[in-house]
């Protein structure tokens, strides 16, 4: 039997869950229309992050025509303020919002409880 | 010009920025294949999420084989821990458990900062 999907992109699952106190930076947006440049930039960042010391992961979703919704985990506040003030993540935040976002939300939160599940088969 | 668009959906827009301290429950998930009754039990826990006392808003987005991401908004812990016993929602959570989710995680988490963006035109 041969399967003709090769070098198919891996489903992602959501973030490892660590342990209280993290932080959790929630950015939520809408798009304007068309690609723009919004894509590589998004990749060369979601690269640039992982440099971040303290950096815990990041799950993200986008609903076709509607809501964006990135979480970046951070073991501390010190990986947020480095992250925030990346000169390229600064550039590319700037360009952003003169291009790419109609709207967004952004908060950044302390995490005091959470929890995993996953299915077990068989 | 007739516009043979009707009833459409309206875009959601993020939920408004409130005035720190509040609450986000970020909730990661990954999806069993079908629907299996989830998508009514989604609809009908979006509204009752609505009827707790402190309650902001919540967005939420999937991406189409991939995770999907809700974020719900409370202006304290009282209202997440009313939620989290609600009987209706226990008992949807205990089924998504079994049919629903291949993986999920949850973050409670108190927001210490904040702030929308919102594109100005013209």
């Amino acid at each position: 039997m041969s399967d003709h999907r090769v070098a198919a992109v891996p489903v992602p699952v959501p973030v490892a869950v660590h342990e209280p106190p993290y932080y959790a930076v929630v950015f939520t947006s809408l798009r304007t229309e068309g690609d723009g440049g919004y894509g590589e930039t998004a990749e060369r960042m979601g690269e640039l992050v992982r440099e971040i010391p303290g950096f815990l992961g990041e799950d993200s979703a986008r609903e076709p025509g509607g809501l964006g919704i990135t979480v970046a985990y951070f073991r501390d506040l010190a990986g947020i303020e480095a992250w925030r003030t990346h000169t390229e993540h600064r550039a590319a935040k700037a360009y952003g919002r003169e291009h790419w976002y109609e709207r967004y939300s952004l908060h950044i939160a302390k995490v005091e409880r959470s929890h995993g599940f996953e299915r077990t088969h068989g």
